[in-house]
């Protein structure tokens, strides 16, 4: 099967090339696929606060090759450029908000023997990054496949939210990574989508990718979740996170928690996939965690026009979802069923499974 | 308190002057408060269909003064009027799918003496509709501020959903006439209104009638609802109905349903609030009925601009929240608390309170 997957991987959000990170404009798309050029880590920060890139696995990927192009302007620099190289990693940091990535850079770049190339250790371990996401994207997307079989067999309908998928990793995506496997397997009738408001990742991006891989996709309002768990046979609700606490919490799309509650009301299943990487051991539970809110003006506009009334507006980009609401977290080390701190906390210590 | 609603009546979405019906055009809104003058049967139908008016009251009103214009015509026509007058009936049936005030109107021509003017007549029984719809509005208002004050007494945080106020209706709202005096209450301390896509609703209507009455209103995406549900002190959900079945069920928005559910799942109280005439005692249940669904182009294009992919899109008008959902409905009958068959059954034998 993995070859299959690897066959049916089309787009590709991040490049790394001719010493530069190519970054697929995700603000730009459907209508327009354009690439930015990073030769900076200035540019790398600035991509992601403004979400050319998106999606914590591809954040954290691009934020890995930022490094290298911060260790290259600042060895040119001359002097003891790891001090300076510290202060581009706040920098990273800082815009992207992760530090997974970030860290497996420095704790590389801190066990370098003595007269090593460090701009050829650190090009290494980004692309090591980007290239274990992608394995991990196809090994969760395997064991996402055996859940859904165990559980069903054929004729699926699912449900995802938000954008999890090729463009917010660096392979073919977590939750997506799943249904495209599913679909290959024969095992997807009907995808639906949630737009996702205010940014519409699902109508511009999820929409995207899987009409580019052939697997029938229907958007609908983020409003209209609960009806379509009701009447359209829904057996899966499937997303990605941006973080994992300690004991299984997740932290995701603003509007995961309220399609969790629904699949619960519903009976449905609900699948959360995100690599290992994702899970935060450190944080015991997700509402000890401040969440981003983001500008009004993504609510209140749209394409720069003034829609809404005179008024303020709350936009939180993430919310909780409670570990008990979660049937199964998929990740490339394993699955855990109803997760808790014990479970995950024994599956951190394990090795990849392929 | 009546006489404090009624002074604190400001937005009129429906008004019969000089021998017209003039409808403040919600497609505008905000940005622009634009009339739109409707002298035959043929506008008043236009203007439906395409949501110059909207709201269950507010189309039940302006399609009785729809029958008033339809009647100068079809006497001006001569001959055998009434026959003709039937098509405009079934005209206005088709483009409302609401009958309550049709046959109201057709009860009162029945009855209409012989020689009598029965374009007299038929005026002023849709000026006497559009009273009472006004009337109940402010009865309504009163009944739900008691439930408040019974339940918690100050500083409310309420979340709505859609626009259930005084562009909905022929007086100052249901869901937020009840939300209006509150506040004059001195009750509520923040609205919270989902922007309810596609047609913004929320953000566009609600929004601009609560912040001209100087109440606290923030906007938020529809997937947050249960994250606000959840942190930030809601005390009550409060929405209008468009059908109410003789089991409780209720026909609402698209989005209801999911805010409903997430009401029970975090012990927030649910109230409905609408007139009698929403009642529908033959309807036995609210999944009896086929849902409309509207055009697909309003989920996947803003402002004539396509932002998602190239896909199809489900867009349903409302969706059926089950009675059990719903701790209280309000009307000007009186309330009814955990709905049923029995219960609403009684209600409607009722004469009004006020």
């Amino acid at each position: 099967m993995r070859d299959r997957l690897l066959a049916a991987e089309k787009v590709k959000a991040i490049d790394w090339r001719d010493g530069a990170l190519h970054l697929l404009d995700q603000r730009a798309l459907p209508s327009r696929e354009s690439w930015v050029a990073c030769s900076t880590v200035e540019e790398v920060a600035a991509a992601i606060r403004s979400m050319v890139v998106r999606g914590a696995p591809a954040i954290g990927i691009s934020a890995a090759y930022g490094l290298v192009l911060a260790a290259r302007e600042r060895i040119a620099e001359g002097g003891d450029w790891q001090a300076a190289w510290e202060e581009d990693y706040a920098l990273l940091a800082t815009a992207s908000n992760l530090f997974w990535a970030l860290k497996r850079m420095r704790d590389r770049l801190d066990r370098v023997k003595k007269h090593a190339d460090p701009m050829a250790v650190l090009e290494a371990e980004a692309i090591a990054i980007h290239e274990s996401d992608r394995e991990a994207n196809l090994t969760m997307a395997q064991l996402g496949v055996e859940l859904i079989r165990k559980h069903q067999g054929n004729a699926q309908a699912i449900l995802t939210h938000g954008n999890a998928g090729a463009l917010a990793t660096g392979g073919f995506g977590t939750a997506l990574g799943v249904i495209r496997a599913a679909f290959l397997e024969g095992m997807v009738e009907q995808v639906y989508v949630n737009e996702t408001r205010p940014w519409l990742q699902g109508s511009r991006l999820t929409a995207w990718e899987l009409a580019g891989d052939g697997i029938p996709v229907t958007v609908n309002a983020d409003s209209a979740g609960a009806h379509i768990l009701k009447t359209k046979g829904v057996t899966w609700v499937i997303v990605g996170a941006d973080c994992i606490a300690a004991n299984g919490d997740v932290i995701s799309k603003i509007g995961t928690y309220q399609l969790a509650v629904c699949a619960m009301h519903h009976g449905v299943r609900f699948m959360v996939v995100a690599p290992s990487s994702t899970l935060d051991l450190m944080m015991a539970a997700g509402d000890d965690v401040e969440l981003e809110e983001r500008d009004a003006g993504e609510l209140l506009e749209v394409a720069g026009q003034r829609f809404a009334a005179d008024v303020s507006a709350f936009n939180p980009v993430f919310d909780v979802t409670p570990a008990d609401l979660i049937d199964v977290i998929v990740t490339e080390k394993g699955i855990v069923e109803r997760p808790d701190t014990a479970k995950l906390a024994k599956l951190m210590c394990r090795k990849r499974l392929h």
